[in-house]
């Protein structure tokens, strides 16, 4: 044994203790006489004291590390004279004998602090040091407990975690696959899965009735900002539930883990279509945290000769409380805010309720005060609030009050990073209608079960049908998406038609997933939690990167590795391909 | 809720309550004017009482179900007239009020049963079926066991799961890596990765301290029966680490599991060299749970005329206890079957020893009664014992007598399968010298430490360095491997040196690690398990397959999704890629 504790553990207890301690050098003070080098691991950081009196070689060695140097430092507890409480070590140090450079290091290429000096690029370039900072290794700590929390939840629910392929089969709906070239069956493929949605269902086929896998899963992408090209899911299915089962397991697991990862309890779920969703608050992930829901107001504000809302689809607003002090600047730059192309509204009406009862509003000239009176009722604002107003087409317009929501909430520091509120968005509609291609296809994948009350309009009316689908989203973030799934095959191919699949394509997509259904398939259903942005969400950070060890930059590339990158002819060649330029 | 329970729980205790099984019709009996029903879940089997008398109707439809058919039963517990206390629910039966058919099922393509019907080929392609079979259900039950039991351990021991990328960069040395053209950057290449060292040892130079990951690895070889071209690694590192540190937390896992899976204790690890596992076993990997000891009998055995030994660099045996009654049938039988290719050796010679204290031998013309004698001495040999003795050049003849060894331990029934012995093999070679390159090559890979003492030889006599590395081997099966890693970049430049790198070789295939080891490496050592081996062996079988839910065969295909597949032309052009042929 190297040493004998980590460089987080030694307390006051232990004064009078011979201990060997190893770990970075992270910082080297000399105050008089005295060199003080703070040992740095993962557990934590200790001091290591040389009294230049009591050993003059021993203190002058202490001088000469270097940031980032690795030693062992063999020596005796004591109590600090001058105690640091803001952290777990700081009320003792050690006395050292005896230091062992165990290695050098060159001079970081940026600071192994909090704030470092250090800027994107670099710290991905050298992940491996960045890695050493206490807010990058924390989210990885994190992950790890949020991993070992969710299986030990759910093994305790009777799941079993069954591994699937990673070298499947490609299949041309949905995104691009990554392509893997076999080489022992030439010109033939294997593709990397972008969920494993079809072997969790061949598992319920198979019996196992409760599955999960915390599994990594590929798409190749034009990547986001927020998106990897490796991305890792919880995924999860259960055999003989109900959509209610679903729900009740999962809020289970998402308490567990609230309760053991961050010591939160009393979370609760609220339900909410996803009509009332997007009426409420123009989002079908809405951030629940705060209120300053939706109110329409085209009966209030339509045909009194203000033309943009006349021709428009909708009217609608929400209330910033205690707002109506904005200024003139200030609501210009909000309007601008609106306007630019990511939010894509045409222009903002307000409404500033004065404390004086009275209103002023950018649309004056067309509105009586009696008729900005009765929409502040709809909005239930009162005086000192300002109302926001936009107007156009439904979507787009609840699309951008939905963004304009959360900008002033933002604003009015309503949207706590310690406050957590948890929903299911419910009852999506099953299918989406594309203009280009002149078909529907399915919101989720093709197994999802439509709603049993609407399956009935599945041939008149496929616009109305709503899926027996649910999101989990957590203060607007959403953090999974599932379904109850057809297990019947007349209902399966009764959707394969309104999908405009023929028999024959059905077959060559989804054969094997068919032809296992014929065989007994319980009825059953799913999730699956997109596992780097719970692991944000928990951490309290937006990026996912920060909660992956070696993430991929915005175009693919791993920066540490420099890949991808080229290879020889040969190995190419051996695959049965060449470059095509 | 659709079910009350499962069909492995009820117990007497739950006589009179009104339960709802769902499962899987797994065998209909008609028998007087009963009709038994047993439902299959994952949980067990529940049997379901329809009575003609008590409702006829309900009866005819019992009768009319088929095989595999997926059913809802309401009804009360009752305790069973004619117990079948083989299984845990075969007290109690169900008297059923209702039953809903939930999907029916086509005849399967095998019996759903221990011992099935099926063959191979078939069940693989209707893999979902025959995970039905509790056999197979039970593997995959086991290695979830198994799973989280690893990681609860680890855990407990301050490791922390860390996920390593999957698409990566592809090396030159080592085993054929697996392709994945990048669309984003055309032209070139991720791999997948066949090991997470390079990551694994990332994470110690970037602090994390222990590090593990249950892994799929991938590597494309031409298969061998017990191979995958996708398999599973518990990969583990830990930093400021000896040997026997490694060996302490490793053994406690192995134990841990034991005990936790199999309830089996009083586990011990024996230790043993390369070099003495060679000579007494003939293999780096002995199965221990026997002896048959190999002994060297070059000094009585040699220069007594007979040309065959006097020639060879290894004369050496093993008793076969109680095997003197052996016919000359079975002794030919026995020699055929060490010539055969698979094994090599040119004969076999045998010594019988006779109750009456008198030997019979094969090679008795050329030895005297006396000479034999000092055989049975080296071997230890009792009257009724039989030796087997091969001999030629020393590797080659070591590994057909250790393959003898197991051969006829298996006849004598000494390896039994409830029994595990478990030993570290030690103090590998550091390196291998090919003939046909003319240069050294890493035995594991080139970061691995020598042995301190043996560093200086490192220059001079490279054969006779000794790694610092190690398997865990479990009857005979090398469940692990791993090492103390290099991070001195002195030892590290003259380990390349040795090896025949230049420098620039060494940083265009290393560099990230040559490079990040130049800011602080820390001591750290490993090892990584054989995940899908060490599931076979705590389940007590030999094939892999059997722990793999979606295996591949030896053609790396998978049959049930038929798997690698062609692709269309599109999806090659867009890769920048096309066939060659």
């Amino acid at each position: 044994m190297i040493r004998t504790h980590n460089c987080g553990e030694i307390r006051l207890k232990d004064i009078g203790k011979e201990v060997v301690l190893c770990g970075w050098v992270h910082r080297v003070r000399e105050l008089g006489g005295m060199t003080f080098v703070e040992l740095r691991d993962r557990f934590g950081v200790t001091q290591l004291a040389f009294d230049m009196k009591a050993n003059a070689s021993l203190f002058a060695q202490a001088n000469e590390l270097g940031r980032e140097y690795v030693i062992k430092a063999c020596g005796v507890v004591a109590e600090r004279s001058s105690k640091n409480l803001k952290i777990p070590t700081g009320e003792i140090e050690i006395i050292v004998d005896n230091i062992e450079i165990l290695n050098q290091s060159e001079i970081p290429p940026f600071t192994i602090e909090d704030e470092t000096d250090g800027g994107e690029e670099l710290r991905m370039k050298y992940r491996y040091i960045d890695i050493r900072r206490n807010v990058v290794r924390d989210n990885l700590v994190l992950r790890h407990k949020m991993a070992i929390e969710t299986r030990n939840y759910l093994n305790k629910q009777n799941f079993i975690e069954v591994e699937t392929p990673v070298l499947i089969k490609s299949t041309p709906e949905g995104a691009r696959d990554f392509l893997v070239p076999s080489r022992m069956n030439t010109g033939e493929f294997y593709a990397l899965p972008q969920s494993p949605q079809t072997f969790k269902q061949l598992l319920m086929v198979g019996g196992i009735d409760k599955y999960f896998q915390i599994v990594k899963c590929f798409r190749d992408e034009d990547l986001r900002a927020d998106r990897q090209p490796e991305f890792t899911q919880i995924d999860c299915e259960m055999s003989f539930v109900t959509r209610d089962d679903v729900f009740d397991t999962f809020e289970g697991l998402i308490k567990h883990l609230f309760k053991n990862v961050k010591n939160i309890e009393n979370i609760s779920f609220e339900h909410i279509s996803y009509d009332n969703a997007m009426k409420l608050y123009g989002t079908d992930k809405p951030d629940l945290r705060f209120g300053m829901k939706f109110a329409e107001l085209n009966d209030v504000a339509q045909n009194k000769g203000f033309k943009v809302f006349d021709k428009a689809e909708l009217v609608v607003g929400i209330c910033a409380e205690g707002c109506a002090e904005y200024s003139r600047k200030q609501l210009d730059a909000l309007t601008e805010w609106v306007k630019r192309p990511q939010i894509g509204a045409q222009g903002l009406v307000y409404v500033k309720c004065n404390n004086d009862g009275s209103f002023k509003s950018s649309v004056d000239k067309f509105f009586s005060n009696e008729q900005l009176k009765s929409w502040t009722e709809k909005l239930n604002a009162k005086p000192g609030d300002l109302l926001l107003i936009l107007a156009g087409e439904t979507r787009q317009t609840q699309y951008a009050l939905g963004e304009l929501r959360l900008e002033m909430a933002n604003r009015l520091g309503l949207r706590k990073p310690d406050e957590f509120k948890c929903a299911w968005v419910v009852d999506f509609p099953l299918l989406e209608y594309d203009e280009e291609t002149k078909r529907y296809y399915a919101m989720h994948h093709p197994f999802t079960s439509p709603l049993i009350d609407d399956i009935k309009m599945l041939g008149s009316n496929p616009d109305k049908v709503r899926a027996n689908a649910y999101d989990m989203v957590i203060n607007g973030v959403e953090v999974g998406g599932g379904s109850i799934r057809i297990h019947d095959s007349n209902l399966q191919n009764k959707m394969f038609e309104v999908l405009g699949f023929t028999q024959e394509e059905a077959n060559s997509q989804f054969g094997f997933l068919i032809n296992a259904f014929k065989y007994g398939a319980p009825p059953h259903g799913g999730i699956a939690f997109g596992f780097d942005r719970l692991c944000a969400l928990f951490g309290g950070t937006e990026s996912i990167r920060d909660y992956i060890a070696f993430p991929k930059n915005n175009a693919g590339r791993d920066v540490m590795i420099d890949s991808p990158s080229g290879i020889d002819d040969e190995q190419l060649k051996e695959l049965g391909l060449k470059r095509t330029s």
